[in-house]
């Protein structure tokens, strides 16, 4: 147990990419317990749904899929946060088209984080009578250092959108430049050729005034979105440890 | 040994904050192995720094510090890779401003995350001939839970210094808004004015133009610095995770 418990942490903390990992850790779970399939889902309470992040199903790997909570099992687990096994189940998984395999043996413990719970761990036996209950606390030991895992999967994913969003603001912020320029010149331009005395002075230096409170911004929105090669992120150890660990480029 | 592994992995995936967690898993391994003080740090590689977020020492709490690594024990574990147990340090921690304790045991445990050394956990009692090889091996476990949770804290803390900037900018997307109005309307006041055989006629229309291009431009940095109230968030599992988790507001 201990042997398994440590290579599961190695594996969770190892470089390979999310579906790596959990391929590896399916393997570990298979050397302690008889199983066919595994999955992995976040719970998104509002919609009553769960958004499979990893499927393995009789050694084969399956995509991405958002499925509604519609099992026995699945919803006893989540709504009552606790572990399950169920070693009598006659119902199929839709979403692996495998309507022929009605009879199953099936174990799920709920990721808790926080009070809340935030996702699913499920085992399945194409057997009936299968687990134990020992097999239950395996389950249940493990989800915990899996939920640790998943809030990283979900940080980091959520980063990227943010990051994105940053990068898309650098690109915008740049592009904010050339337009200001223009109407700088012109006001330039036009101020050249008339006197103090012309009705428009007034309006084409007002103009100036606010064309150059414009640049000042512009130039703020650039400085914030560059925060990433500022000195902030030099000295800040957070940033320089995610930069260490290539998780920021 | 099991009962340890489930409340520490309960403590980390609880709603405590980063400080309240390590206090209780301090406790927790207080149960198992005699110590008198523990320490978690993040190594900074490039200077050989670790600034340590987390330090317990004889019951008292320590605010974070900055230090170098310079005793031979944290060197070992950080560039050896490896747990180490020393029974006979004689040698006080600087930073703790002890002086007077200078004999102690003492074990040390990287955090290795996707194949780099990311921090170190210590253990210290200040009595000669306290730790065992079990000891070790129990800190070297827990240590896996340990770099998990690290992570955790590391992106939560890179998400809040960008977030701030995302916030930052949302301020200062709004700002632009003024002066941008403020050009716009002075030309149309003076394009009112003006006869379209006027020679400043041309200048005002591209000004006009540019000003236009310039407003588009600000509508999309204020749209994307908006993500987070986006139909992107509502609709994307990750982030949405996070409203639940009330790790975003």
């Amino acid at each position: 147990l201990i042997t398994s418990i440590k290579s599961i942490t190695s594996i969770l903390t190892s470089p390979f990419d999310f579906e790596n990992k959990y391929s590896q850790i399916y393997k570990e779970i298979s050397k302690l317990l008889p199983m066919d399939g595994m999955f992995l889902g976040l719970y998104l309470k509002e919609n009553s749904l769960l958004h499979l992040i990893f499927i393995m199903n009789e050694n084969q790997r399956f995509p991405e899929v958002t499925i509604p909570v519609e099992s026995r099992i699945e919803k006893e687990a989540l709504t009552k946060r606790r572990p399950v096994l169920k070693n009598n189940i006659k119902q199929s998984l839709n979403y692996l088209n495998n309507n022929h395999k009605v009879v199953r043996s099936t174990l799920a413990a709920p990721l808790i984080y926080r009070d809340q719970v935030i996702g699913l761990v499920s085992l399945q036996n194409y057997t009936s009578n299968v687990y134990l209950e020992t097999h239950l606390e395996f389950l249940s030991l493990i989800s915990g250092f899996i939920t640790l895992d998943v809030i990283n999967f979900i940080l980091t994913k959520a980063r990227e959108i943010e990051k994105n969003a940053l990068k898309q603001l650098q690109k915008v912020s740049h592009e904010l430049t050339q337009p200001l320029t223009g109407i700088t010149g012109y006001c330039n331009l036009i101020r050249e050729e008339i006197s103090k005395d012309d009705p428009f002075f007034r309006e084409i230096s007002d103009m100036e005034e606010q064309a150059l409170r414009l640049e000042k911004l512009i130039q703020k929105v650039q400085m914030t979105v560059h925060l990433n090669h500022s000195e902030i992120a030099k000295n800040n150890p957070y940033l320089n440890l995610l930069k260490i660990l290539q998780l920021d480029e």
